[in-house]
């Protein structure tokens, strides 16, 4: 952290601030000109907020330069992160991860429907909502328990590892017995007593970026997921609140690279939810490929006008097969595996 | 609703989706012209997410022309609506209500210097962090159900009724027992789990506006809390998340004007958090009042640069004093009683 | 400025880029502990774009320790600058001026029922568009010169300096005969052409930030009008894009006190295109005039139905003498001089 | 247009509204039932700013139904619009085709040494700033018409086209007489005056999308240069602004998805100033292919520690060639050309 202090501050509040640093262990390398009072702070800064230090009466500015992560940095482990489920799947390395199915788990028929055509297409994974965080009270609410039930039974019937999302910490216990990858939903990224509670769970955790969380953000709460014991954190992109609304988020899809540079965690892409329309999902998931994202997770539906939520941006079945076979002719130049 | 469908859409697309909305028992109004086919939905249409229409295929253009929420609506109660917390306290009416308090609570010793200064300035309310959500894992989390208890004592003590966040919504029981109003943080405005617990709740529930929430969906969270039968819903305008990073966040002094339109709950405004830097909240508070909000939630306290979390928003206790006294003569031009 | 280099940089890459900032006569002040390797950059940094050192192998972090505007910099010049419109008007000081008139002109006579009244209620300036940048190369563009003269037969007529937007550069010969103050569209804000067209001017400029320009990109834009020579440059707040579609655009309040504390330029406010909506100017005006703006610039008509452009947003006559005494309250209590 | 009157709306206000749109030669749909009234606008709606029609009171909202661009849109024409330029480029049909050079023109020799490597690694299109839009005066400003002849001259030495930015209408004849395409830079897109005068240029136009421009701002803007009569409009997504400062822009690579569906106009992308950092550029330029791009504007630099700009987010030549080795993989099977 660097610290320059105002034209015109006093001895007096440059040595209070330097006191209260040193009280919190830190060390103090002075890099003052006759101009400017400058210094940076040396140790470990994590547990200091850089807003807190304007507190002091003379500080103009705080500049942090290491990332207030730790464990999910890049300098803190060099080597890919990959994170196996069960025998098969890899998601960090060279396998290009498909996570499919509806929005909703709306009953046992739909979901053996769809979980059938997708396993055939090559996904490995079963996406589908048990507890569905709504913006409405008086929207479909999910099937519960009876939904994370089926998608167990589904998933095992038909060979599929499954996700879904967890809507509060007290549920762990179900989620932990039931499910093979805990999804944080993008409104709870930072619901920190949630990922208190699943940095001791030992499932893997698809942790959704927030609908406006900084990438750093959404690293940090990769970290308290982490810093709790669990290490086995797969990020997930899909979508960021901007101004323009012909789609319904705007995909950061920069973000994947980002991640990547800053962390040794993997990261796939919801094309779905960021663009909210059915017809954009296949060339996103090109492009996400292409950019280098380890996986997908897409919404898709037997019969999406009557599917109980999200319809408008889920791929029919036949549309879902013809997109993995598109992305196989790009996987195979890139040399990622698909299927 | 309006539906519009596109051109060179078929009669077939349009008869199933006619279907299916009386199959929600739904009613159709026609205005479809030679040029273009085009209808009105009647009836209660708040569990149907218009974007969920977009799923049939010939669908171009659903526009809701009713607001998505019912008890927090203007619409459905006329007058505002005014909370009362203990004998003197009315939200909503002519008393614009200061709340203030540190951010984190510390100590006895600090709670009560901070609470004696505030009262005797003239607030109503002590705020102050039990329960701390901070981004990183490593920092200060607060005192937690120490801090509940410090809380009630001092505000018991002072004769201030207090208000503090709320972090999950297994430790309602004891707000229900240590606090007059719970707070729901920005990053927990969308925690739905949360908010059907707060329905049941007995106490008034300040519900802070997310970092990047709409006003409707603002509304909507208000409007779950509603749905699950209390009613006592304050609404607070913290800033937005915007591309400016001078101000922490950008106040949306707006917002306060649209609540009032769209809804008769009252709402105040957290210039602290807003702004993020002690020198704008003077300014900013007196906007606020003159903008018609009824309250203010602010930071302070006695020695900001120890304070152990969101020091460089924290007024200093004589410029809280200093700043009540400007805001009281504006009050008294327009009408509004402040202490 | 401060660069960071990045562990496992080289000696070699570190020594390259001194040689580059020696080469424009750029001192450096090492402060690289055995950890890390980091400098400060002393002297005049402004024709020096932080990014561009990035392009530097082995460079982690630049950061900016001094402003990039010079002229327009609150270090440059510590005394508010005031600037003097006819005789009577001061703008940056205790004046609250008042700047109102129709969206577009329309004829001579729209303008002087206009002009009349917004002068009998308190204003002095007269705002109106003569050439009008639209949305819609189909919509009405304005009376261009035509509005021009109207605009100064009718200012003379009843006593009222005049104000309007100027569109391209070549037209500035036009607007230094006819118009009091110049004023530069939002969306010209980064027209650097015209920047230093008006750098050239000498009347005063009403420099409006663009729709989504920072506040230092702003006074980045007043610092071209003032190398150029010409130091009389009104900062005018017009609401920024935001995720919120409720108001037209988010008013940032708050970037009335950021001005304040970067730059001596005076800065006002214009409600009517923050918003959008009539019925929140006045309360938004009155917001305005407490946080410490020095004026306002607000849209009027006689019959806003019939309005050539922005109907929607403009105030009628007898609303806006009401709002004049509204604020004329205000402005007493807080020592503003409103009329 | 729908309109959707206020409960409580008079007939009168109803009346008045209806009278003002059949002044215009506008016709009425009457949809009103009981509850609502509602009416459907008939007829050419695009001279009307739905916003204009909130100043009639008693209007609830205003919902446009049909696109305000004509001649841009995909419903004026059906088949995607290829550009072209000399014999052998085509822009809008299976060519994926690159632009590349330096941010600015610096010198001859600079010029020639970047211009032959693109060339010789398969681009067609040779870019370069002779005129710079600077956020700062005191930055290099570029050579001008020097820089003009020089791109000229190696251009046809070399055998590129040449494309560069325009920054005001008045060098338009010059454009004419040296350059191949004139591109309109992200903060002149809505510099109406100078949309106005390409409207009447011989030459295609690459019209980069403003900072924070909507798409169907952006769609204005081209249809500004078509109702002119230039219809040879490119369209080029460079980032928007949004919260996220990782990355300089965010690029919104859904953006080429909607421009395909709402317009007839090819679209490409500029990784560059999306991304800001080089090493971000070669997934993006894959990514960008994936999605469905026509082509890539992209900045090389043999020395991009010593560029007079942008050189943080300019490839190095042997990058370059790479990545064109890259891209010519995914090409292929993509079924686009790319040299």
């Amino acid at each position: 952290m660097i610290v320059q202090m105002k034209k015109g501050s006093t001895k007096r509040e440059y040595e209070k601030l330097i006191e209260f640093l040193k009280s919190k262990k830190l060390d103090i390398m002075d890099a003052s000109s006759d101009e400017v009072r400058v210094f940076g702070i040396i140790g470990d800064t994590t547990s200091i907020d850089p807003s807190d230090l304007y507190a002091f009466e003379g500080v103009k500015e705080v500049t942090r330069v290491s990332t207030p992560f730790k464990k999910a940095s890049r300098s803190f482990k060099k080597s890919d992160t990959i994170i196996k489920i069960g025998n098969d799947i890899e998601i960090g390395g060279d396998q290009f991860v498909m996570m499919a199915g509806p929005c909703s788990v709306e009953s046992e028929e739909q979901l053996r429907i769809i979980a059938k055509a997708v396993k055939k297409a090559g996904a490995t994974l079963l996406r589908g909502g048990a507890y569905k965080p709504r913006t409405s009270p008086y929207a479909f609410q999910g099937l519960e328990l009876e939904g994370l039930k089926l998608l167990r039974k589904i998933g095992d019937e038909v060979g599929l590892k499954i996700v879904t999302e967890i809507p509060s910490a007290d549920l762990l216990p179900l989620f932990e017995e039931y499910v093979d990858v805990i999804q944080v939903g993008a409104r709870n990224m930072q619901n920190f007593h949630l990922m208190k509670a699943l940095g001791k769970s030992t499932k893997p955790i698809l942790l959704k970026r927030g609908l406006s969380a900084t990438i750093e953000e959404w690293l940090m709460s990769a970290e308290y997921i982490m810093a709790g014991g669990n290490e086995q954190v797969i990020l997930c992109e899909r979508g960021i609140r901007t101004y323009e609304k012909y789609t319904r988020n705007t995909l950061d899809i920069s973000a994947v690279l980002a991640v990547k540079e800053l962390s040794h965690l993997p990261v796939i892409i919801d094309p779905s939810h960021a663009a909210g329309r059915w017809n954009m999902i296949e060339k996103l998931s090109l492009a996400s490929l292409a950019v280098g994202s380890h996986g997908l997770i897409v919404e898709v539906h037997h019969d999406p006008e009557h599917a109980l939520s999200d319809g408008a941006q889920s791929l029919k079945l036949p549309k879902f097969a013809a997109m993995m076979d598109e992305l196989e002719k790009v996987a195979v130049v890139l040399g990622k595996k698909l299927r």
